[in-house]
């Protein structure tokens, strides 16, 4: 984590429980030498706690904030409510329902107070959501995600090759 | 709304709209003598006056919560977290997703701070089950919840007496 | 299991292959020293018990009654049916849907006769949401349940200043 | 309904508001000449009276029970519990989740208890089943179902003919 | 596999990797010494194989068959469009969908042609039924299908004494 | 209907009150002068028609059947188990579940006997579908699609001019 | 729409046919005063042109885009594959799925590719999103997030009061 | 990989993690000797490189493509919003949702650019879509799939007669 004084993205989750999947959010953060900061704290177990974090993280010009949680999934919501800039939302999986509780909890706001949400699971994309988000007013981290997305394709490119050069049963070994 | 020194169930809604469903959880309390106030109040769009509303409930007396919402249903989960006694979730109907949204919002709460949840729109139910909490310390509601019960059989009783009279053809004319 | 002459909570469970989640209830209900009775029922392998046991516990003071099962979910909704002060369901987890048929099977009630459904599996939250009910005319369970809402803050607190102080490649370790 | 000393098919809807739907296993069984009676009883809010039915109705020589319920439908369930011969179930529609609660609260017995379920709102075929069961040992059953199924082929083909030799534009007019 | 002149009853399973949970129904059938026949064909992949048993089965005597199949599982509906006695269902698992597919498939039969549908994967369920549903001419059939019910019972009792016996605690070791 | 000696694809459906869903595959294929045939004929209720008319369709050259149904919707299954060739299923839409019992009926085929499924009451798309799997050795057919593509294109780019030019104020009037 | 050269938010829909719900999108932006332009461009029927479109409003420093679409909803992951700032979706309600079919294929992108999803039909949403985005370096709009937020607050505030006041009964007139 | 000169169907996967299940269609395209490609091109990683490659495949005379993703699966679709011939869509199974969500993505698509969907994870049954769809035109390949299809038969009767022969014991060990 970085704790400068100019810190952008905080990345909130209910539970420590989340972190081995939240992490690639923090992951993608640090590749696009993006400041951040990362925390535990719940929207129904340490509520208190919560509010004063986004009321603080708002007074320290935090940009954007992305929330995880699972099941009965309201952290991003919680934050929402308070935080005048964008909340991107991380639908955990359950072990149950997959994480359709969670999706439905995080993506299905009231008019007036929206969730960004990214995919179950998907840390990862909700660093990038991030970054695009502050790429708006930021041309350094625009060239980025262009070339991020280029390497993307290039990525691909690669594997089909080795694909079509070994042959699937050679690349399935 | 009974505003007396002694209101014991707090009715509190996410949205006005919810109300010609909501209600019927007054009736039933009113049916039941039991004093209780209904007001507006949502987790995103009012979440300070809520946090407030809840607090004061406490310091008021008020024993059992009933909170009604839809969608990304937060509203009885917030006030669970911050209200040391019983609440009670109604997952209010959605036009998409038929509650299912606001079913599993309500219900899947993380361990230590539980919702009990009733059915999708069960107003009614949500005002019964305050009763019967709140029946654990009073023999006279307890002695009015069995009379109810009983009543319930001797009404389907009578339909079905009815029924079997008059024939399935004469019945749903 | 405490066989005292005050039992205050009766949890049934339809499989004693529930046991390994639904102990957790009895283990919160301990630990807040709440007497409470274990048993094996089944809504449809042993009715005729767990009708007795219904009836035997009202007359003996049981205030709440926790029901688990799974599957074709009946044991709350029978218990209810019969019992006039308030039953807590746990909707189990099962190998195909997930619980969903359990969830949908133990909330979905008709007015009259409501159930109070936690989370799938959350047995530990029908634990606390007996304690919550029983606080509703006990002063100092309520100030029990404070205090153990507050721990949960507390622990979530330091989980955080830990992870914060570690930073998540370490914290993950 | 037949009121005769012979009656084989019982036919129980949870709520008189079930009848519209639940009223085709009645025409379907007249129209095979099987004698029958309906009535309505609750699970849930006549549970004692469910429970005398399904034991007078083994005394008097019932052999199949139809049960129709919704929602969490543990009526089927609970006759199939006390009863030793087939118990067919018919999941009403639900106006919020479209019967898949009543579906899975019917379909999903646990182990020794089955119930023989139809689809949503299926009562005709309730009907036909209860029909068919009885068609094991009575052959003139059997035959009229032989019938019947040819008859349902020859209305399809005669439907398809008319389609044909109308065209679709004339044939939706 | 009984191979007597006097078969009653048919199991029919799409596929042989299924055998493992459908065995399950010949067990059943065996305790309450039902004669049997099991047999491998699918609706899809061997369609006249599938036609000719049928019509061999009810030429045989067959009086009720059980069938089993997943995914788009059209075995059961396609035997009881040719059959005239009940056909039961057997919706089994599947790796992606848990067998709602196969449960779909197997229960939402159209007018005129029902299927009687048992839980996922529910193959003891399929056997009773089908002794059920042959207890209705056969007394012994019935009284032995309330023996078993009431085992079931005792059963539940003696796991329910043994668990009061030794606690939670002891008997989840 | 066109009568021809060489039509090239059949349209079933398995009732004749899917024909104001159905009959799109019909407009579509006559817009693109490709021979048809449409009939009701059902899995279920005139299964040896059904299979008689497979045979007979395979026999006079017919190139793809589209068959639509719907709930356990076996048709397109059934079909396919005796047709060599494409066959495209529909699954209808249904008043409680939507058609995602269809759906799942329709498209969960065991390995070896695909149905290609289009969406719930797609039958403009099955239509198409069916042409273009004509034109793979059809070129005139290949450019009339190519040209369809080419209409949906303008058409949209159309609207978006209108809505540019007229505001969406004006053009929702 | 307004044509400036400073236009900051796109809002592209499928189908006009989405309109009506969409607009609610071009309200709130008007609103706030932050300039739009609205088009219909599908990721299917016209592909290309959607792909000239993406590029031109990335050289024209458009910052955000609002894409909308129904069933298998690809538009907003189409743009998002081309465009390297933040893509807002919005899943449209569906007839026969309620939209649940829009919303995974809106919301769950692979890693690399997000888009921010919005909840079923809420345009609104996407609208406020999009300017909490353009918030992030604009504190005018900031201050106006933080008053309209204020603004719910009142609002909700007002109908609770209003409610006290009446009653419930008076109320739902 | 086939890289004659006249290859006839194309297999295009979104990711090379998909390739254990997706080569099951080239398996099966080689027991029918179908000359096919075999690459991986994303729709939302590789955006143009799909498009080019689609554009190429026709100039190259692929008759159909089979397309595979996960997800927000897009890949089929937007290849058919490309492609003039038939595509058909394999929805990969998902870890949190079962595929339910690539599912919709896949066969949800709107009026005008069909997919064929086969089943989930279906890869052998689109492989055997795209032969049955060759063999249109193709005389030897309709005898090879009346071949094909008659050893499923064979097969599935063997494995029934080994069941009747060793009984249901032997046979599961």
């Amino acid at each position: 984590m970085n704790k400068g004084t100019n810190i952008l993205v905080a990345i909130v989750m209910g539970s420590d429980s989340d972190l081995p999947v939240v992490k690639d959010a923090a992951v993608i953060l640090e590749e696009f030498c993006v400041s951040y900061e990362i925390i535990v704290s719940s929207a129904h177990r340490s509520p208190d706690d919560t509010l004063k974090y986004v009321q603080s993280a708002r007074r320290r010009g935090i940009s954007v904030i992305i929330a995880a949680a699972g099941g009965a999934a309201h952290l991003a919501g919680v934050i929402a409510s308070h935080f005048p800039l964008p909340v991107i939302g991380i639908p955990m999986a359950t072990p149950q329902l997959g994480g359709v509780d969670s999706l439905y909890s995080t993506v299905q706001m009231p008019p007036g107070v929206p969730v960004a949400s990214v995919g179950i699971n998907a840390a990862k994309n909700a660093g990038i959501l991030a970054i695009e988000i502050l790429a708006v007013s930021d041309k350094l981290l625009e060239k980025k995600i262009v070339a991020y997305k280029e390497n993307l394709a290039k990525s691909t490119r690669e594997k089909s090759k080795k694909l079509q050069l070994l042959g699937y049963k050679e690349y399935t070994k």
